[in-house]
């Protein structure tokens, strides 16, 4: 039995057996988990992390939340599973759930076992009430890794999957501290960033456009929160072209920006919606697309030509219900907002205040970045974009400066994201930074 | 909370929000399930239903196994999920018995979701080990939803997304009751089906292709077992020209053919297989690829860029070792196999014989299919093929008669498929085959 395997026998039939996501195979050297609670999990040598990462920015509700165990522990005696054409109900309950807390016009829910599935089913559905092909993604985006969904990614996890899908036309996104219009404050920023997809619509073809594909608040990718207007300006664009919009809250979603959607805090409303990870935190897999009424409709009596068998599982459908339950019954989202407010934005801050090597502090919600730079007047990265090996030293001794001190980081290029479970504890969240701030004085020691 | 939804509740609000797979979303008038044991479930009206479609052909364990209940139980107190970089007990020892179990080569596993992701990641694997970009697949087959998977699938689920991914050469695959190659026995069958695969890779360059997909025996698509010979004709051109075999086992694999994997039937060993539903009976959504060790070499050192936040989930792997210590504790296996030679070969070979609608019967294991027709003679099948509306009424009516005999029934265009649990009992089997022989009473009626 897996219980009794020590710590070691772990690593090594991981070394031996398991086959590892975007990496090479050898010498990985990987932590082993023998248990967790809340904001923190264990290894076999009874070494403790304060988990910064919420494992893949998943873990929403901590580890092992007691409540979530118990969902999973009633709903197995109910029912684990049945097929999708057969009604049942915990998925009944968790789609109405699910439109009550989103946008109006909302209403349907199609559920995936995670967040790649969910994009792939957003862009059937958008192609197809269309009619239209091309699909707008932006540079620095995250969007899953089977076919459709890497061919919408704008990081370098796409490069090494191409040729892939076509039909994808790509675009920037704002992004102030190293805009790509050259602006000089977020109003300049937003107008630019906006012109810019205007004038890719019109010289791609508006009738040839499906969707624009966007992260709500760019996960993986920096943590970019969309300067004010810039979501209410592509909700006009695709008004006035009769566009799909897109909005992708895998990482964005419940509870990470301190609402239940992300494009709440803006008050926009997409006409799909796609998540994954904070719904049920990835107790037991689940994602989907929340679906506006119109496209819905194109579907009324022509089938939708997409599915697989575990859409709107019992079992992750249950843990979804229960989830949602806890964000009401703990105040979550208020929870999170305050960690923001009083711990998050005055806490990096100083961070920032006191390193050189912290460049820019950005975030909102349980979702913070620091990019770390060689030096705060030029703004060049500590290391280059896509970098490895030597190049990246700096960012892995960083990343080791925190592990050393007991802290679980989430480190990306020249990035680390401060991205807690939303139920971080104030003082937790406080000696993450804490730590943070002894491992950014290695970060230091990079900068010119 | 769901548990107190009723059973015209659960339909309402699936009608209402739930947006439903392979289907026109309005009219749907669905089942919903109260509870489920074994062979058997239950709808709100106390209707029971014998399950001979295993839901989609993955519960083959049956509904609410006790042990795999309680491994979900035990699990859920340990650890839910972590993410995929840190090893965890659950992964490792999964990873471990299915590469004991697995043909000899293959000793890496890489988790998914489901089975879509798994080919999706086969592929990549293949292409990025091969250099080479095309992948041949066949007709009648199915292969998953996500761009890459239903670029590879060649039934009509395909057509409402193309265009989709390029660079894939369709072949048909042995199917002796309707011979693409006008063959006149099996063996002539295997010759000419390998011909054809050897002409197609002769005329598209065998340097351009990265490999040959197959389900090892074709499932949605007609339960169609390959002619002896075949595997082993397909792994002798997968070697004289460098190409990968992914041998696809999402529906085949772990016990529905009698076997760990369908290919120990023939003793043909693929580069890849791939593998969902058996492996753990959907409790818990799981997918994977087993990798051979020349293939799992290419990615060493060499990063693999594909990846899904829930690989490995550790709640998943927990069901998938339960299921496999129950395959080992109740003889799962050797039961499958028996009911084959003792209820299902005869039982189904005497329907055959009684009734004018059944052109042919076909399987192994606790797979099989009746092939209904209109006329034995001219085998014109039932209802045309990709049938819908009027055009499919005979296979409604027949599906209809069925259930009202309380058998729940997997019906695809012309065939009506036998694939209940592997654990079904031969009294359960016999009494579902009593209810199919009253149904194709109803069948016979639309015979010319
Ligand atoms: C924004 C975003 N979209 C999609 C995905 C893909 O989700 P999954 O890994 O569940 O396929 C991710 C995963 O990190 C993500 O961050
Ligand atoms: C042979 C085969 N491959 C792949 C799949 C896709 O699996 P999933 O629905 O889990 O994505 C299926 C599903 O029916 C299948 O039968």
């Amino acid at each position: 039995m897996s219980e009794s395997l020590s710590g070691e026998q772990v690593v090594d039939l991981d070394d031996a057996h398991v086959f590892h996501s975007w990496s090479a195979q050898a010498n990985r050297n990987p932590i082993a988990i023998e248990k967790a609670a809340g904001s923190y999990f264990w290894d076999y040598d009874g070494k403790r992390y304060l988990d910064f990462s919420s494992q893949l920015v998943n873990l929403n509700l901590g580890h092992q939340h007691p409540t979530m165990v118990e969902a999973i522990k009633r709903q197995a005696e109910i029912l684990c599973t049945v097929a999708p054409p057969i009604a049942n109900a915990a998925r009944s309950e968790l789609a109405r759930r699910i439109s009550e807390v989103a946008p109006a016009a909302l209403n349907k829910v199609f559920f995936t076992n995670g967040g790649a599935e969910a994009n792939e089913n957003a862009v059937r559905l958008a192609r197809l009430h269309t009619g239209r092909q091309k699909v707008m993604a932006a540079y620095r985006s995250y969007h899953g890794a089977t076919a459709g969904a890497i061919a919408l990614t704008g990081d370098p996890r796409r490069w090494p999957n191409e040729p892939g899908v076509g039909s994808t036309v790509r675009y920037w996104g704002p992004y102030p501290y190293r805009s790509a219009f050259h602006s000089d404050s977020p109003e300049q920023e937003t107008e630019r960033a906006l012109q810019h997809l205007r004038d890719l619509i019109a010289f791609e073809g508006p009738q040839t456009i499906a969707a624009i594909v966007l992260e709500t608040v760019v996960g993986t990718n920096g943590i970019l929160v969309p300067t004010d207007g810039y979501l209410a300006g592509v909700r006009e664009l695709c008004n006035e072209h009769g566009i799909v919009m897109i909005a992708d809250e895998v990482m964005s979603g419940f509870g990470r920006c301190g609402e239940w959607f992300a494009v709440d805090h803006w008050g926009v409303e997409p006409d799909l919606i796609t998540f994954a990870k904070g719904i049920n935190s990835g107790y037991v897999p689940l994602g989907g697309v929340v679906i506006s009424d119109e496209i819905a409709a194109t579907f009324a009596t022509r089938p939708f030509p997409g599915g697989l068998t575990y859409s709107g599982h019992p079992l992750a459908c249950a843990t979804g219900i229960a989830s949602m339950d806890i964000f009401v019954e703990e105040n979550v989202l208020d929870g999170v907002r305050s960690l923001a407010t009083d711990v998050f934005a005055p806490g990096l801050a100083e961070l920032a205040d006191k390193h050189p090597s912290v460049g820019e502090v950005r975030g909102l919600g349980a979702f913070w970045a620091l990019e770390l730079v060689k030096d705060k007047q030029t703004r060049e990265p500590l290391v280059p974009y896509n970098a490895s090996g030597a190049d990246a030293a700096p960012m892995g001794a960083f990343a080791k400066a925190c592990k050393d001190g007991g802290l679980f980081p989430f480190v990306h290029f020249n990035r680390t994201h401060v991205v807690p479970p939303c139920t971080i504890t104030p003082a937790e969240a406080k000696e993450g930074l804490a730590i943070l701030d002894e491992a950014l004085s290695t970060a230091d020691t990079f900068c010119s």
